[in-house]
């Protein structure tokens, strides 16, 4: 990667959300502090603020997702800005035109704004440096990295942050256990790199030895393959999706198994501190990594964090809407 | 059904718009009368209101519908509102998500209205009593019912009776006839409920044996097998659409059988009182259950329903709106 | 065809955009002169003028084209108009409707606008007609071909106009030469009638003769086979896509072959005259019709011609929208 921070501009502010590692700890506070600001906005009777008002934001998804898509087409739209999807498996690309030509084209149509999901690592980061080298030559597009193969889900990451700091105020007190198939979470990536930035004490990853990466000591964290020993006394418990297709190849014996050993029950749960929440990115697998007394239960955060997740990605997006100024 | 009245709020007023059944006919004539002052909006220069500025509409269409979509689409952009559509088959579900957790999952990004589209029957009751227990936990989402199964598309029935209205002054001295599939029709069961209740002396069922089902003379109807008879001196009559897959099944010999019997034709016409006024709720099938002659003539306000229909849906969604205040 | 000028009105104004064929040089001037009015408008801070402000516009795609799509559904959202996405492929036609059947619907909703694209050639101008038959029956519609079959492209042949005339200022002085597959190409007859209509006094049509059609020079144009002697001296380039579908069938014997005869290298630009301008309408094939040094290089105006393009459509809908009142 030529630039060393290629999402942060000279005086340090936001030009692109790519990815959490390297994001100054007081910058996610001030992404965490401006999305406070926007969680009343959802919640009023005219849930829409001027601040995006005349802008394109486009969301460009190479790989489908209708939630996340919703996410920040919701968010985009009580910022008043315009939307324009573009699922991109359908379109051009299948033309034939690359990846960059696409970024050109939008570029030239004087876009304000990429939401980027795309199933191949980097993506986001490409396009991203190509706007930087076009500078000058063309307006400036601020880049959204919404899921990134596995290599990072930032807005997932900090709305994450942002519902721990709403429940338990302060992260330098915290165990944070992080549960399931890290080795292809992108939202795992993302977590791990806000929780330790933020000054978590003690992060936990907890998992079958098929699903968990190497390197996670060198990254501060305590690895565990029981998951009772990893949960005692954890402020935060935050789920990962188990895919589908991980059971069906030889990673795992079965759903039945993988519930057995790491699924969050309430008597699992119970080994945690009392006041433990429960988190999960969605969508939820019932009986496979959680059961429903859980899901449903009264430490679950589970859709705080969908509510929250909108309040982030509005700061997000407004945060890059002034840095363009 | 534990609540008797799911779609009514304790002071009477509409909270969700379920099905036609059980409405009082002093409701439905109130959403009539909001319907028409909405007629004029449609036909300004400027077709927009600001009843649902900053209101989130969801287009949940679990079943594919892009005429009956964009009939919402356009109601609620007139009025101000945010439309996000989401086709629900290529989405969560897909991974295994269910209903009901897309449902809380919307609710908690503070959606304000769902419009619910879906091949089961009773799909749009069971997401309306899932809002209610939530009371107090979530804020309010108004439900319409955009047809599910073969139950119920009330907004279609409700533009079926401005049509009357429109066109015919007073319910209480007419005789309507349905012709066609009724067995599998959600219109016809939407329109009978809507002519009973709105004091329609005389409603008359027209259709082969196979395509009627029973009950239909308790309901207060006159059943008609032959529809020569049936049509005679009636003051409006609703055409059905004839889905093409009874055809290949085993109720109809073929269309050519089923347009010489049940096909609308200016003879056949000729038979009903001399204004007699002829609707059908789309897409026509021309040469199976209508004449293009009928269709296209001067007895024919088939596509003044269409435009009565973004009226209604707009006053449905408004009268929503305010309820929720 | 009944009506010699379907598109224009009375006075001479543009009620519909089907074709550039037989469109007034004044009035293309105009569309021009008026597009100049809105390139400011996609550079400033707030993308948005009130001009269609509560209009409902319906981009109705019987063929899919993402990339075209967005661009008419970002000039009419910076126009401030309501925007409505028909992909009718998955629609009512597939339930047997008739396309006038659709078009009448949609005009009981009272759509304003219909950019349509379509496989078929002549499609925008059957709904055209059909709307004009309709007239006093039925609140007007405006119509713009957004590309049918192999006939007409006409907001690309007016962007390549404006492209031109801003790199060159005049048309009168200019040899322009239009590149590839122009027998299959409505770019290309588009860019014909655009350039000799406004009086350009050579243009040339190079490419293979399997890829020519008939009637070329009655047009008055000069024809050439050998590339390298079609552009000697050209003032503009105009590079057509060759579709990969060619390539496939009888008509070529390869990409490889077909760019060594027909591909835009530096080489062979270097015969034009030195400030001749390259353009493209996208989306490219590199290393087939076009060497990504000069699509990249400093004669290529290809992003420009995108960045037009929004003014281009934003000034016929704009006038489109005055002509209706």
């Amino acid at each position: 990667m030529p630039m060393r921070h290629p999402q942060l501009n000279e005086k340090g502010e936001l030009r692109h959300l790519l990815t959490i590692e390297g994001l100054p700890r007081e910058l996610i506070h001030r992404i965490l502090d401006t999305a406070a600001s926007f969680v009343g906005v959802s919640a009023r009777e005219v849930k829409k603020v001027p601040l995006l008002r005349g802008k394109s934001v486009f969301n460009l998804f190479f790989e489908n997702s209708t939630r996340t898509r919703t996410t920040f087409e919701i968010a985009a739209k009580r910022l008043s800005a315009d939307v324009i999807n573009l699922n991109i498996n359908t379109s051009s690309t299948s033309k034939g035109e690359s990846l960059l030509d696409t970024i050109d084209n939008l570029m030239a149509m004087h876009a304000d704004m990429f939401v980027v999901r795309h199933a191949q690592s980097g993506a986001p980061y490409l396009i991203a440096q190509h706007i930087e080298r076009m500078r000058g030559h063309a307006p400036h597009v601020n880049v959204i990295n919404a899921g990134d193969g596995r290599h990072a889900h930032p807005t997932q990451g900090l709305l994450d942050m942002y519902t721990i700091r709403h429940f338990k105020g302060d992260f330098t007190q915290l165990t944070v256990a992080v549960v399931g198939d890290i080795l292809h979470s992108r939202v795992a990536r993302s977590d791990i790199h806000a929780l330790t930035t933020l000054g978590v004490p003690e992060v936990r990853a907890i998992g079958p030895h098929t699903l968990l990466p190497g390197g996670l000591e060198e990254l501060g964290l305590k690895v565990y393959t029981d998951m009772r020993e990893g949960l005692r006394g954890v402020d935060a418990v935050i789920m990962l999706r188990l895919q589908n297709e991980r059971m069906r190849g030889a990673l795992l014996p079965s759903a039945q198994e993988y519930f057995k050993h790491y699924g969050l029950t309430e008597e699992k749960l119970a080994l945690a501190a009392p006041d433990c929440i429960v988190m999960h990115p969605g969508p939820m697998n019932r009986g496979v990594e959680i059961e429903s007394a859980v899901a449903d239960g009264p430490q679950s955060v589970i859709l705080d964090q969908v509510t929250f997740g909108i309040a982030v990605r509005m700061a997000v997006m407004s945060l890059l809407g002034q840095s363009q100024a």
